[in-house]
């Protein structure tokens, strides 16, 4: 057992829906939410300055006394989960794994997209990892980085969002893929455009839930889980905490837990 | 005379745009450009982190010993250029007024709109200082944010973009105004679409131009015009100066005239 808090981190908000995922896995744990509001998007970011700042981000979470980290942001974790976790002595987990696993779980036909930001595509970290756990398997990916300013200026059911949908999708015509993988914290938001274009015979899998599980199964190996009748939860972010707190509901689904609070790094 | 470089900064590549006309209407002066590609965009940020932001970009400048500053980012003209003002001896000029008095100039009936970034329509500038130089004006408003990663991602002639345009400049209709002011750096890429939608009787005016014409008048004032023979460019990036590169033609119109380099701040 133990009673220190899980740390969370993003590049933005996206993360959001991870938080809450895990909240439901585990209701025992506390957490403390770090989300990078002053310099997100990452994912149309260099490799090099991602790392600079998902490196700072683990930083200020370890000085917290977190006793893991969840690195929810899919370009985070695509682009240098290995660098932050060499700054780490506690375990850290990324979203790409359990995505994978979950996809691998769901493919009948072993044909299976991907669609993230242009770095997490670009890092061709899904391919590669996928290959490895079955060489039988057809990748198909995409960038599809402009599903996020849609999402968050409000247009993920705008005729608009459609069109861009249609452009990314066309990637995967002919392709016959069963599975899609939504490799960024803010595409399950537009599901039901995503769904509408690709068909509804692709499933779709994100990250948030299979992550959730796979943290819990690692906290139960490492004996780390706890089971505090009143866990605590902290979101800090480095910019604008009041909108935060505004549009987080469509990541969340509810209202968060607390007010954001303003951190500098 | 003083031989010393301008300074040009910008929360990322659209002051491009205003670098070429600077380059073009003095082409005896040294120029250095920069652009934070690091933590781009500023529009949707809070006053607080941009002036933050805004401070570090100039003092960078000023360690290069320019002799005056040029913001040619809206967001940051917008929002803070007194506070960039109060760190600099230099003379600083932004976008704003350049911008103004060119449409002040355009207008026949008096009617004019506006476009730009959450943060710059948010800060209500455009409308108090059109209103102090000319109560009779009427000003219309409206933030147009996803311009910006739609041109950055190549959709700028997407019909996903007229879509969006649509909705933006539904905010016009049955306001009558003659003269649109585009109070951001990038949206002279969509000036196709923009037209197209509001109807080619509304005359798009943008700030590159004025404000490069502003710089010669400032410097003629000041007697800090210089007469280089082989004036000395130079353009620095936070982040992903490659990429920097091989987009800029969209906003330089032409290869840039040295290749990016990358600084930490």
């Amino acid at each position: 057992m133990n009673s220190r808090p899980i740390g969370i981190f993003d590049s933005g908000i996206g993360g959001l829906t991870v938080f809450k995922e895990v909240l439901k896995e585990l209701p025992g744990e506390s957490i403390i939410y770090l989300g990078d509001t002053a310099r997100v998007p990452y994912g149309t970011r260099s490799k090099e300055i991602i790392e600079e700042f998902a490196v700072e981000l683990a930083e200020f979470l370890l000085k917290k006394n977190v006793k893991c980290l969840v690195v929810s942001c899919n370009t985070i974790s695509s682009t240098c989960l290995e660098a932050v976790q060499k700054v780490c002595e506690v375990p850290v987990i990324g979203v790409v794994d359990p995505a994978i696993k979950e996809a691998i779980k769901t493919t009948e036909n072993k044909k299976i997209g991907v669609i993230g930001t242009n770095a997490t595509i670009e890092s061709g970290i899904y391919e590669r990892k996928i290959k490895e756990m079955d060489s039988s398997i057809n990748i198909f990916s995409q960038a599809g980085s402009l599903f996020i300013p849609l999402i968050e200026e409000g247009f993920s059911s705008h005729e608009a969002a459609r069109q861009i949908a249609k452009e990314y999708l066309k990637r995967f015509d002919g392709t016959d893929i069963d599975t899609l993988i939504l490799a960024c914290t803010h595409f399950p938001l537009m599901t039901d455009i995503i769904s509408e274009v690709i068909g509804s015979n692709v499933i779709l899998v994100d990250s948030a839930k299979p992550t959730a599980k796979e943290l819990k199964k690692l906290l139960t190996e490492k004996d780390l889980l706890s089971d505090n009748l009143l866990p605590v939860y902290q979101i800090f972010v480095t910019d604008a905490p009041d909108r935060v707190y505004k549009v987080s509901q469509r990541f969340f689904g509810n209202k968060l837990p607390v007010k954001p609070k303003k951190v500098t790094l």
